[in-house]
């Protein structure tokens, strides 16, 4: 294992205390670094929070600020914050109008948070993301997994958070853009977990794995690596399966990075998914393209496609101000 | 070698293809690929231009736009572009106040650069970036690399083209911030040439390369991979003795990803870096983490240090807008 650490055990406490000294600005560390939130929060205002394992950075942590989390809890790497966390994190960040848990599902995740919000004394409902079309069930899921659509809802929910939406139009906002929005992965290598160490999983020289997982889970096949477009076509072409769009409607598309493979690639992947979108008669309203929502340094990315109407758009484009994703303040 | 790609000959140009729909509101493509200009130029204002091998993602084209660089001309991975490139670079966005060319120290980019400069009949000068502290001379370099503090120049200089500084002011400046600024990077792995098609160098699984280039170059020396804190304090050490800065001295951090690293191990990094320069008295004012200055899909980092004063710290404070840094518009 080749990582810049100084120990398995400290690696994710020396991390956040560095993200939280480059970042201070924007963000505080909780006490024994339980979660990660806006330094500034607002009063009467719905506080959006969400977490999971650590190791998909700039999600979650990167995503607190202005525009949209209040707060992310986050777990020992590929593994779920506690339910200790999201309680703490709430009762920080809470401003009166409630929380709204954002949780990607793996089970690990959803137990927790389903304990937190139980124990919780503030109205809060939770949206669940699930936008991974690749696979229904997998190692750590029920149904679909949450993957890079996360950072779609959390972008959308938190604009409308933002301009003081209440608890149940957040809710139904959060749930509304998680079934416009799909998405598939492919990974090229595996990643390393540092307690591990030692790689995730095997994959040979010349081979892909189709519609994997952020952790390294098993997606739909093991095959040969082929083109960026046959790899486009084949991402894209479940992707708009699963959305059934009309020919007209606008999107978002996110081209992400999984953390070991470059924007070089990315951006000629971005040429490669607007071809399949156009043929299909899909308008790319918006795009976002870069390392994410990743799995440390595995190779390979993700395609995702985010319906949007004037509404949902206007909140995309609203302003942010967080460590990974700002704009137009 | 595996990539997402559908053929090495035409890697860069889908790519750009990629990237200037993506950033369709901040950029446009020349003719024939020669270079990435900012969709809207400002009359009277010396035009910034800069560019180099591709591979160094975001470097240079994801820095073209509001309040950064004017123009950027991408040569095909790792190779110097051509005279032709800057000449229609320049052509297309000098606005009557003359150019300014931002030139990394390598032997192909200094001579392309200067051929162009000649050939132009506009007013015009050049600062070259050399922030690497690690060697003098080196495979593709005369005197000392130009790495990761390229960023720092452009971005400084850019802010004072952008509020329309003259070009000697602009020239004397860039010249000004090179000489604060110095760089070290270290690589775990080697990275991949497209065209190559295998590893541009070999290493050892329990080695690392410390001082490394961009490009794969060799460093100061190929030793046993140690601590995160022991490469922060060899890198970061370097970077003090060459820069002599005083005690109470205010600095920028960027502490750079190399393509293959991820967040978590970069912003670890910056724990173990700010640990080094206050230990040596130095004050971090501002902090930029992760993957700015690229060599493919190479892990490492490297570390820049910039001295500043509070009339360079509001210009790297003042508005920008590019594919890859934005902030307060």
């Amino acid at each position: 294992m080749k990582k810049l650490i100084n120990d398995v055990e400290t690696v994710l406490a020396e991390s956040l205390d560095g993200f939280a000294a480059a970042h201070a600005d924007i963000v505080l560390l909780g006490a024994e670094r339980q979660f990660v939130r806006r330094r500034n929060t607002k009063p009467g205002k719905v506080a959006l929070i969400s977490g999971g394992g650590s190791g998909h950075e700039p999600l979650h942590a990167g995503f607190v600020g202005h525009g949209m989390l209040d707060a992310a809890c986050p777990g020992q790497v590929f593994t779920s914050p506690t339910p200790d966390q999201m309680l703490a994190a709430a009762q920080s960040v809470e401003g009166g109008a409630g929380v709204l848990f954002i949780v990607k599902n793996y089970s690990g995740d959803m137990m927790n948070f389903q304990m937190a919000a139980e124990m919780l004394d503030r109205e809060n409902a939770t949206v669940i993301v699930n936008d991974d079309v690749a696979v229904e069930n997998s190692t750590y899921t029920t149904g679909r997994r949450g993957v890079a659509g996360t950072l779609v809802v959390e972008k959308i929910v938190g604009a409308a958070a933002e301009r003081g939406d209440g608890l149940a139009a957040l809710k139904a906002l959060g749930d509304s853009v998680n079934k416009s929005t799909a998405s598939m992965g492919v990974a090229l290598t595996s990643c390393t977990v540092p307690a591990a160490g030692k790689p995730t999983f095997q994959i040979g020289i010349d081979e892909m794995e189709l519609g994997v997982g952020i952790h390294g889970e098993p997606g739909r096949k093991r095959v040969k690596l082929t083109s960026a477009d046959d790899i486009a076509a084949e991402l894209t072409g479940a992707i708009l399966r699963d959305l059934s769009l009309k020919s007209g409607q606008e999107v978002i598309l996110l081209v992400n990075g999984f953390g070991g493979t470059p924007l070089l690639e990315l951006y000629l992947m971005v040429h490669a998914a607007r071809r399949v979108l156009h043929g299909a008669g899909v308008r790319v309203a918006r795009h976002l393209t870069g390392p994410y929502v990743t799995s440390l340094e595995m190779a390979g990315c993700s395609i995702t496609v985010s319906a949007v109407d004037s509404a949902s758009l206007a909140l995309w484009d609203a302003p942010v101000h967080t460590a990974a994703l700002r704009w137009a303040m």
